[in-house]
């Protein structure tokens, strides 16, 4: 039986007849194939990921878990698709929090067209793609039982400026309303979920010696999902915190260069959250 | 008594009535302040890092020194016009080998005019700056007393691929001929120029830990400039090859976010040079 996610944050979505993403309750997460060279792009990503012995366990964990493709009655009812059989990477997590961020101070890729270039760098200006090499493209934050999530409109996320991001990714970690924004982020659980040896800062230190040495694949345009729940954290649940990577359309080949766009993303995005702990210690 | 850089190897020449910087016999480098904005910015940023009590010594040493600014003659005789009076960096080496490389993957910077990002946009991506995160922009290497210097031109440089980039990187420190392009370079010097623990290699990464944590300076356009000579090599002085940072017209405020542009360049870069003591290990 398959249904719209519920925690999904950014992307196309399944609602309104629109072609979009689905779930079943065995955990796995049915994306459409995308089409043209976009959707052939992420097949082959997948399938080359699942089979590169080079991959060590450490870094593969970073990836869901991919188990082929199938064909699926699309939710826009324009018969049979090809979907990607993937891990519901929110499955595991209860009322999870959710940031989905952009990687990379641009969103092309070298080999793209002169109109397409055009068209992302225009996006990469006007949100934080440039200025900070990354930009938030969806989040949800879970409050609390009665009221809910925050889940800021898209149109909001695209308008976040460096200082919405700052207070956004303390937001995040913070007990007391996300819609208030008057109110001063406690930060309260940043330790529990950004600091500590199975951490969010750790596991993106992982990720950056990796980036820092492979010179196989470039992720233009991939995101970093960052996930965690309250109710794990008050169970003292491990890992209740995880950074995943997603969005594969226009992986590239490295050729031999490192993937130096994501990473100094990667490297900026660490600065925010480190920044966050720092001044907790303070 | 001024004369013309012998050693220049980027960047506007005072040959044949141009405009350009000017030497002296004390190791002085007078550069003529650019026209507007560029001009004024460079100079206000040599003397805001000259003021700057947060710069730690192991990362001072990596900027010119700066002796201020002074009225000169200009080189294209229009005149008094102020120069900064630095550091002749090649003054401490005999026949020195240099490297220019612009760092970046994009030389503009998010507040400049469209028309000068387009005008950018297009040198970055037909040179190595998008693909590599990084673009030599001059270079010279010193063969031998009868050759002298292997110095390509001004367009063959700016034509070079990833994997000119790469053969350069390893011609540099090699004993074999330059010139001819069937020669494999011998990386006979690559031990001793890139590696050690006074190696370029060692100072970049040092260069790179700063980079992961300033949030003061985005050095949009600046350079690296890595300088050897054989012969301070062959007499077993210290140290002989040295990195530099060096063109500021273009430097903005961080605002509290790390220069991952420039950061993410020097990562590729650093990346090139251990591939190189890697692959003689092996």
């Amino acid at each position: 039986m398959l249904k719209v996610p519920k925690h999904q944050v950014a992307g196309h979505e399944a609602i309104g007849g629109n072609l979009g993403p689905l779930i079943d309750d065995s955990g796995r997460f049915y994306k459409p194939l995308q089409d043209g060279e976009r959707g052939t792009k992420e097949l082959a990503f997948y399938h080359s990921l699942s089979s590169d012995t080079r991959l060590p366990d450490r870094i593969r964990k970073f990836f869901p878990a991919f188990y082929g493709s199938q064909l699926l009655e699309a939710s826009d009812g324009s018969g049979l698709r090809p979907h990607l059989v993937l891990q519901d990477l929110a499955s595991n997590h209860l009322d999870p929090s959710i940031l989905d961020v952009k990687m990379g101070s641009r969103t092309w890729y070298p080999e793209a067209s002169d109109d397409y270039i055009q068209r992302c760098l225009e996006k990469d200006r006007t949100t934080t793609t440039v200025s900070l090499g990354f930009r938030i493209s969806g989040l949800q934050i879970y409050e609390n039982k009665e009221s809910g999530f925050w889940k800021p409109s898209r149109k909001d996320v695209l308008n976040f400026t460096v200082d919405n991001v700052r207070l956004v990714l303390r937001k995040f970690v913070s007990s007391n309303s996300p819609v208030d924004s008057n109110m001063k982020p406690d930060c309260c659980f940043a330790h529990s979920v950004y600091g500590g040896p199975a951490g969010i800062l750790e596991q993106l230190l992982e990720l950056k010696t990796w980036f820092e040495d492979q010179t196989v694949y470039h992720f233009n345009s991939s995101s970093l999902l960052i996930l965690f729940d309250k109710e794990s954290l008050w169970e003292g649940r491990t890992p209740f915190a995880e950074v995943k990577l997603i969005d594969f359309a226009h992986v590239e080949e490295g050729k031999g260069v490192i993937d130096h766009n994501f990473l100094g993303g990667l490297c900026s995005f660490i600065k925010f959250i480190s920044e966050i702990l720092t001044d907790l210690n303070e």
